[in-house]
């Protein structure tokens, strides 16, 4: 086959469960994405609805009817976008044809041992061989073993932005291991489409509150699992999200110990050459404002008046890079198609 | 010149007060379009400095560095956007080398009688001449002479919307044309980056209220000239925004007296082929969540209970179709591209 | 008289359904109040709950458990708010005993005739005997009845607004019947605490759309009930509400077609001597965010620059106001306490 | 006593700075105050206009006209609030009569060492020995020194948030001095009524970041001055404000390192009898949106997963407890009144 005709080649997309919010994201990043066509979105409860009528903005486009997963034609998917609730997305995944490449969105792939699993989401792992097929899917840091992988699991969206922050800096030694502390500041969009008395406009608006105070939140296995592969031992940090009125952005104030410039240093050069991960000048601040819709992630670093201490600080969109937009990015290694196709949207400010 | 050369041609775009809302959304929207480069960016107290120190969020692009106006080489300028204050637009404008083509975002050239500019922004005008040559920027309803056209006039954004719903009813003829009333509510970012108490986010946030009330507001202007001159005769509807506690997003709540199904069929008549406009099944209601960050336009209407009433509610994004969109889709009819180049974002939700 | 007994005046009061937010709205206000005790909060599926694990605002007040209607003694209870849903506020309320007080916050006693209820509520109404007894709420006009009744009946908060803007105005004949459109915006604490996909932070925020448009809301029936007494005839007006993105406040945009300053004159007169309607000099308007959290309702006035026609602006808080603030202000009437009577804390602000 | 004499014992109350938003605050808490009369109220730029002008909120209260400072009768005033801007503030209060109380909402007296203030305001001080004099405001802490003092110094809304949240630990020796760390989330009223470009609804609203990042806010000096004085040796804090788009509130996230339920008890052992610090049950966690309006202060602990690590979280209103209500609290015991009088208004939700 020639390259052009490569280049004609037109992937087709599946999406499970399209009725959630990172589904609809995929949706918007796939609209103008030049080489990938949705040909079937599943939504179980929904199924029969047209998307317009569950997602009026997506109303533009030329879209199939929501349908249930039993209803897919899989052989003529080649790839599907898995944006279904923890625990059905492994029963789903381990049914699929193994000739279709899956990006999960869900948390079953994650971690990497069934013990961590079974600690952080109580309960056996239904697909274990699969588990550990899974390429963990922090496209940085993984981007060989996801171009060649078959089945990639999305991060937790809080687990990619303290990455984002951290692991160059505990590659390369620059900080105290046992005194790291990340504060972040959630949206609500991350807690998903779902009818929880705190997710109302009315409970949330105009307030905000820690939750999972304490070591509780299960992102901390995403945590534990690779900081602790990068450094050779043990590794636990504290983590502390909190609920913030507005509906898109992660923001992660990571505090160490360690010397400020160097951080500052080690963290330009691992992301000079990066698309998506823009290191600010040294003592600049990020806003989750200046990454809203997109899928970039800014990342500032600040030395404090107290001597070894930094103050690093990870912004990003968790509907995008931290999730849909992370999700593409590694769909298009799999395909072979450029990493950054259909991601450049600049954010969408104010 | 071939077919081949003339799409590979780029066209140079100089923006001129860059460093505002609609500057900062043209260039949002140019980011990712195919076949324009943005050569210049004007901002008289900000220039010397780069884009990202203004606005953060295109710190991924590669842009100009802000400049002063005088400082722009307008030789090597193909179209340029002049997103300045009233009156200030109009000196610019007027001193320009006419090989430039012109997308006015000021309201200085969407009144045709200087009478009529005078009465509404209170003083001459200082362009009058080119006052006359200036087209009426609503896409959709010149598209012809924009494509022709050395000077085109952004709309107002409120005048934009009311339009939308009300024009092919006025030309149909299936209203009453002295029982108009639209009841608007505009989010804050159409009052632009100014320095105003009422524009604090304090004073804002969880409030809203009614301004310009009895017939004040400028854009009554453009409603007054576009609505007599397709009827005929002297149109003068009542026109009433309020500032709702939003970034983005204009609804437009018309009251007319006529028949409803008639009024959606005309409707949806006219917008039948528009790729930007959609009228929605008869009944149902937009809202501005679904069209925020994009190009489109929704149009609903509702019979009332009461016999010969109908209510059409149109929703779009004030900084894209009412402004910054609006201004990039008639540079693509200016410049001989597709008219939707650039500007198929589908809208950012949630 | 003694300081026993002025102890011994305080009155005790029931709240059904106090784990809403009309029902915390009551505690809020009641904290404050000079003499009345809360000695019942029920609240079916959280009976046995503290009210701080429902409500942790009211955390630092002494208040009873939440507990089952059944398990209140209302022998000991001389006024009991009732702030169940509808339908079920009835069946409450006819087996309530007659010697205690009640002010129903709920629609089931709004209408008087039964006709309407279930053309409005879509049943039939199971306390037919009480729905004639019952007092309709708008404290301003129905002030004596409300002092002698039993049984008061509170408005919905769309409809007292609506009134509060047109009944002086009826009652004079000072605008066309059949000329009235009310668009109002109201806040989302007015939908109540319930779980419903339309409310929740990231489908509302930064988002607005009108909804029940075309004349289907069912505070119509008040304002049909109502006008048309006054007026002797029937009066049909247009309503449409508009969910906007703010916790509090309801803002009712009134076109009518009349003398803008007798209008005025009209209103300043009615309201005069009020202590909580505060009608603003001529031409200037009113906010949502001036009244938030108190029982105020502020009105202005502007004519149009079409001869005939005025805009009425009414704004007050659908919390307090609309609801448990004018219960409160019925409940002191029928206690024989100062109308005003813990309801003159100061809007909040910003 | 007679009804006179009661009528007698009402305080003279003026507040210099009233067009601000602590200044109105004042006036919202002491319009139901039982004891205090507003007679003077001063706002320089706005000196003429009505309160009612600038604050519509306030439009029924019977308020004097706003002022310039020279034209109030200090012979007529007992005590005097000054919310003016800091530097102005010491200027003007050095000229008042020293019959006069005074309760300063600046930044000027909190810092006793003329070299701190120096360091951390960039200047000399203008009335030394009045620094010397001026009794710290943390109500809690300073209470006898407030009663007989004449002037007070209110602290900095963040100062107070992070001393409710550690004072008590650092006296009790339970927690690491050198291992504390403040995250700070604040409300943008904090900031004032001030036009800045980053205070706009447009700029803040679904956004949220770090400012003052690496120890540079000035109200570090108050934490350096007040737990170095407790603990007897120099106490150095990390502290990081982030602004978050809501109006009201601040939220302290602490990481101490110590014995979790050792934290809690000493907290909830040192505000056992305080009638505005609520110590929710060990592992409970505030929020802002409960204290909203109103004078509490809520404040959670939690243990970290790791051993030996605590998090503990307070939740106050910046505008009450964080200045205004803080303020009348402070002048309630100056004038020998009940510290609570005016302040027990409970918290706005939702």
């Amino acid at each position: 086959m020639q390259k052009d005709e490569v280049e004609n080649m037109t992937h087709k997309i599946a999406i499970l469960g399209a009725s959630g919010y990172t589904g609809a994201e995929l949706v918007r990043l796939i609209a103008t994405h030049p080489s990938m066509e949705i040909v079937a979105l599943s939504a179980d409860r929904k199924a029969g609805m047209e998307v317009a009528a569950v997602f009026p903005h997506l109303r533009h486009l030329d879209l199939p009817t929501l349908c249930k997963i039993d209803e897919i034609d899989f052989d003529a998917v080649d790839l599907c976008f898995c944006a279904l609730p923890h625990a059905t997305s492994q029963k789903v995944i381990k049914a699929l044809p193994t000739n279709v490449k899956v990006v999960d969105l869900s948390a079953d792939f994650r971690l990497r041992d069934p013990e961590d699993y079974a600690k952080w989401y109580g309960g056996e792992h239904d697909a274990v061989e699969l588990q550990k097929e899974a390429v963990y899917g922090l496209t940085e840091f993984y981007r060989d073993e996801i171009k060649a992988a078959r089945l990639v699991a999305g991060t937790g969206c809080n687990a990619a932005t303290g990455q984002f922050a951290l692991r160059p800096l505990i590659e390369a030694g620059v900080i105290d291991l046992d005194q790291i502390i990340l504060d972040l500041k959630c949206a609500v969009s991350g807690a998903g489409r779902s009818l929880k008395e705190n997710l109302l406009h009315a409970e949330l608006s105009e307030g905000y509150h820690g939750y999972a105070v304490g070591g509780t939140h299960r992102h901390l296995g995403e945590f534990d699992q690779e900081f602790s592969a990068i450094a050779g031992r043990p590794v636990k940090v504290q983590f502390t999200p909190h609920l913030v009125p507005a509906n898109r952005g992660i923001l992660a104030t990571v505090y160490v110990q360690g010397n400020a410039e160097e951080i500052h240093a080690t963290l330009a050069g691992a992301y000079g050459e990066e698309p998506f991960i823009e290191v600010l000048p040294f003592c600049e601040t990020p806003s989750t404002r200046h990454v809203r819709g997109s899928n970039f992630c800014h990342i500032g670093v600040t030395g404090d008046r107290i001597e070894g201490r930094a103050i690093v600080i990870a912004a990003l969109d968790n509907l995008t890079k931290g999730s849909s937009g992370q999700a593409l990015q590694n769909a298009n290694l799999m395909l072979g198609e450029d990493e950054t196709a259909g991601l450049m949207l600049a954010p969408c400010f104010p």
